[in-house]
């Protein structure tokens, strides 16, 4: 019921950031948020859900512009390369926001509820990239290996991207994430298979 | 204070797997579970912090198992395939759980808190690998990502186990993982990169 407020979504997510960072997470309340942005509660639930909500609304969006790029790849890329190549799509729009994903980063490791809703959220992208994989004709557990896989080059190569003091951008640090992953793939293959398989 | 109840840890366990499928997981609070095992809730504290926890104290000793075993892997064994069988330890003492395994895998997959708290335990269990493998001397990074990778080998490798009609060993399932994950990584190096890298 309450009037339109210009940039509300923009103003609250500011003012949360402000406050974690000033009086630290717990100590931060949505009535907080609310006021140092001037809006209500009500308002603060019309957009996020609750404290943690603020920090994690950009999931969707991130989703949305991977499976469109893994939907758009050509037929002949492999798929662990098609999932990268999806992930590398949403490097423009984190390059800007380099600072704040450091800050959201240090943040998401010293408070397990946020740690929780993190692995929630890249659990669900896992989810979406492997149906998109399935779409192209990906058998679904395969799909699902390969999507995990991503997941996990994305989380290694975002941690690198967030402290890059050379600022490459996260689509070099996918890149090489995977060529990382490679490497440790393929020298297995030259590692002596000394395992009874006994059991 | 309470007198010493024998098998306490075991018959809860078992009261609320019972109770988990009689009357649904919602359905179920600590109170029954006691009751049904004959205790107290007091005693119920005592083992589990909560409810969903019954369903995931085993966790902790499946870390031991996986750790001790990689850092008795031989030094020359590759870092991914240490990873498998650090995890491929923990197959024969899966082996006589399958129809457990496969009933908790229904709750949790049927239950967004169980899942919640199954990514946590998850995400622990990464960090230990990659903690056990960085003292076997992979460089911090690689090892994160390694082990990342292998939980989600572990992930694929145990869906596949618990709903295997030929009754293949989570052994077996988690050399099929790595097997095929090796398919869709190298299948990378002969794709083309049409991928123009002007962002």
């Amino acid at each position: 019921m309450g009037r339109w407020e210009p940039n509300a979504h923009e103003r609250l997510q500011h003012a949360a950031l402000e406050l974690f960072h000033e009086r630290g997470y717990d100590h931060t309340t949505v009535g907080d948020i609310a006021a140092r942005a001037g809006l209500t509660e009500r308002t603060f639930f019309r957009y996020f859900t609750d404290k943690r909500e603020v920090l994690f609304s950009g999931a969707n969006d991130l989703a949305a512009i991977i499976v469109t790029a893994i939907a758009a790849a050509p037929t002949d890329v492999a798929p662990l390369d098609t999932v990268v190549l999806g992930l590398a799509a949403t490097a423009p729009g984190f390059e800007p926001r380099r600072a704040y994903a450091r800050r959201r980063q240090t943040l998401i490791t010293a408070h397990p509820e946020l740690h929780e809703r993190e692995l929630i959220k890249l659990a669900a992208l896992a989810t979406a990239i492997a149906t998109s994989l399935h779409h192209r004709g990906l058998p679904r557990p395969a799909a699902s290996l390969v999507a995990e896989t991503g997941i996990a080059l994305f989380k290694h190569a975002f941690e690198r991207w967030v402290d890059d003091a050379k600022k490459h951008d996260l689509a070099h640090h996918l890149q090489a994430a995977l060529a990382e992953l490679r490497v440790v793939t393929a020298a297995a293959a030259r590692a002596p298979r000394r395992r009874a398989r006994s059991a």
